[in-house]
């Protein structure tokens, strides 16, 4: 069944979990909106508004229980999945990913890493081997790897998505900076570490 | 003078000025909000409402004229201001991003390197060589940095900050998953790769 949450809503739902786990890690078992909204600079009505939208959460003048609703948005973002990673392309992005140490609590975990480079085949990355790009088919469904991470130059992106896409992926993750054609049913996001950067350009450009 | 754009249309103009980079590479001279809306999953509506907000862009029936937009969205954005970044913390990701090319076509780009790690202190990242922390607050104003880049572990981070403040540091980009305390006139970006790969988990999940 599909829930009828708003697209603005799902996009602060990460940072609202993200907030709450770094909430949780100092001990804090209640928070209120309104110190929920100056962490995340969002209006407590705002939050709110969009918590109610699971059910009822938290008491009038006393807040919301940290870990009810940080497990409560967690599995709404289906972390309770596990998923299992892939990673193409294991340059210097590629790399620093498969050494991320923040996804592992996330339920995220990086199983198999590929490169069509031969003096990165075979090399380990924090204990993982990397394999030739030539298997990745094989490797994939042997690992029932559920994600494929893009960090191979923009000129080879399309191709390494149809050759995951063809093994059985099921959503894709991209670091590239090219438009991917993907089937509408494989979700797709598009990351570019420029965007944050951008915003912080515009607001050091304010008087 | 502050201009009075809204939030939510200044988050959504990275990822404007991004996909118009995208599309003058591939020697589009025009484009309609109908396909700029495709290609960003936002409504036709909603991308005229935005821009109008800066003035009389396009022409009905034709489109935005591809550069001119991105020129003027650029200049909002305050990218011809050639920020100078410094990274903090010269591991995996503060590497990655030392090496990361899609910063300087927009304006950005890597002055400084440092880290507190005597192995990796005097190495050399994409021919640029790394500091030792303790000669921060000096490199930093020899350098004219604007932007400091916090790729060191949480318990570090807060103290970091602390030192690039009184350097004279303008801005902060934060990967660190915690909650920095910085003045109320210094732009604080933070920034959380597991929020991304969150928002695809949720669609992921979705029947």
């Amino acid at each position: 069944m599909k829930k009828t949450i708003s697209q603005a809503t799902i996009d602060r739902l990460p940072l609202y979990f993200r907030t709450l786990r770094l909430v949780e890690a100092e001990n804090m078992d209640i928070i209120s909106s309104d110190e929920l909204g100056r962490r995340l600079d969002i209006t407590p009505e705002q939050i709110r508004k969009d918590l109610a939208t699971f059910g009822q959460f938290g008491r009038k003048g006393i807040g919301y229980d940290v870990r009810e609703l940080r497990d409560r948005i967690g599995n709404i973002l289906g972390l309770h999945n596990k998923w299992r990673l892939a990673i193409v392309g294991v340059g210097h992005l590629g790399g620093a990913l498969a050494n991320y140490v923040n996804f592992a609590p996330l339920g995220f975990s990086v199983v198999a890493l590929f490169d069509n480079d031969k003096e990165i085949v075979g090399s380990e990355v924090n204990g993982l081997e990397v394999n030739d790009a030539s298997s990745m088919e094989k490797i994939i469904a042997e690992r029932s790897v559920d994600i494929g991470v893009i960090t191979v130059p923009a000129s080879e992106a399309q191709g390494v998505v149809d050759s995951l896409i063809a093994a059985g992926i099921k959503g894709i993750w991209n670091f590239a900076p090219i438009k991917l054609n993907v089937p509408i049913d494989i979700p797709l996001v598009n990351e570019d570490l420029s965007v944050g950067l951008s915003a912080l350009s515009y607001h050091m450009s304010q008087d």
